[in-house]
């Protein structure tokens, strides 16, 4: 088996070539004078199978897995795997008024025709896998960020809203430690309190575990307030880190202690690596 | 019949609109903080007949594409039409190396998908209509240039090579006028001198004629050459502007006195629209 690491996944394609003992394929990349992309496969591939691993968010990197899967596919590739670590478009996924597009479910349709399996990583809904017309799996990250989290001494695993608790309690669980998730109560007719729903944060390491950082408004204010009611450590880890907009400086500005994310999206926070749950994945389904 | 403008051929559908007499779709277009698309269709559509009009150009535009495709799809209009009026990727028409990927194949299945019908101007090679899995026809925007240039009392129409000479002399029998091509003369080891095949350019005011404008720089170095060789006025007109990279700059230093592209590509050189060869070539399909 080869891997095709693209542009948006080259720490996790390396990760998993190094863990399941496969080459990278050798390859050029380029975006020509007018920002058209530009890919050679430099080895020949007839009749073998190929892992491609591209993060489709955000747009040009869709465009660049179209293109990716076209060229394994004309080099006669004879299985055509693709990991998806982060879907982009996967939070449009049904109509929320009428006259809308179901994004998650147009990408991947698209993704779908020249792949033979797709595998991605925390879908934000699992029902999205059924979007794909190419047999399609999930893997979950919060085995990944419960190791890294371990060596910090956690007390408690918040769930970022009552939605997301079994993401929490699954992380909990591998730590060793209490869960609960975030609820919010408005005080008066504007001032909204977020608070753990049943324990006190009070002197405690505490870790708010979700799938996805967007804009990181929600958590930055979640983080304020566990340190306003006396939490004495506030990490967050999260599976797909965005940080889009001025994410980075909300967050920096709520006081927390350290921010962790997977290699999903590539960022200065990828301290966690997904390569061993798909690696478990891939040979299980091999 | 109604007509979708996505957010890269605005000018163009209003005049298509205009010219069809068919009403502009509401809709309403945004893009999220972490820069996903969002569309929304204001109006019914079941069994409606509908036209897309986007050019495929950057990347995030062929990812508007898709997903406008899946809205007018999803909201259950009748038949859909697409107007690629410049289809990106389009050069990349063939493999020119082993391993590559033949992107203009990749990029019309997935525009073919969606689409009854798909309608692109002026392709740079007409095989890649071809590579459409729907039916697929061009239209040229040579008449419309032409037009132009009558009122600019053109002496020589110029092909920029051999190879376009079938557009330039297209182009000179509306005007009225002679045509030519240039050609390269290698005059030593290194330098190159351009000039027309057969004709003398001195006094003459002159077009070259070309259906794409990328960087500009070969442009930029035949306007330089037909300047030193004693033409009165230079004029270019091309189908498609990209003005990638520094070719407004190029372009401008090298003494030309009036760039002319269509609206396939919104830019401030679109002084001609393409809407009226769109607009016959829907009237005869229909």
């Amino acid at each position: 088996m080869y891997i095709l690491g693209g542009t948006s996944a080259t720490l996790l394609s390396n990760n998993l070539s190094r863990l399941l003992n496969q080459p990278l394929l050798k390859t050029t990349f380029k975006r020509f004078p007018d920002d058209e992309f530009y890919l050679r496969i430099e080895e020949p591939i007839d009749g073998e199978d190929v892992l491609i691993v591209q993060t489709a968010y955000p747009d040009p990197k869709i465009v660049e897995l179209l293109i990716m899967q076209d060229a394994v596919c004309e080099a006669g590739a004879k299985k055509i795997s693709v990991i998806l670590p982060y879907f982009g478009y996967s939070r449009q996924d049904k109509k929320f008024e009428e006259g809308e597009a179901i994004s998650a479910r147009a990408m991947a349709e698209h993704i779908s025709i020249h792949a033979d399996e797709v595998i991605t990583v925390d879908p934000h809904k699992e029902h999205i896998l059924d979007f794909f017309t190419t047999p399609t799996r999930s893997c979950s990250a919060v085995p990944a960020l419960a190791d890294y989290l371990k060596k910090k001494n956690i007390d408690l695993v918040l769930a970022p809203d009552k939605g997301a608790r079994d993401r929490g309690e699954e992380a909990a669980k591998l730590i060793g430690c209490a869960s609960d998730y975030l609820e919010k109560t408005r005080i008066d007719g504007t001032t909204v309190k977020i608070h753990p729903k049943n324990l006190d944060v009070h002197g405690k390491t505490v870790a708010i575990v979700d799938d996805i950082i967007s804009t990181g408004g929600t958590m930055a204010n979640s983080i304020k307030e566990l340190r306003h009611q006396g939490a004495k450590k506030v990490y967050v880890a999260c599976t797909h880190g965005l940080f889009a907009g001025q994410a980075r400086e909300k967050l920096k500005e709520s006081g927390v202690d350290e921010i962790i994310a997977t290699d999903t999206i590539e960022s200065e926070f990828s301290k966690v690596s997904v390569a061993s749950c798909l690696a478990s994945m891939l040979v299980s389904l091999a």
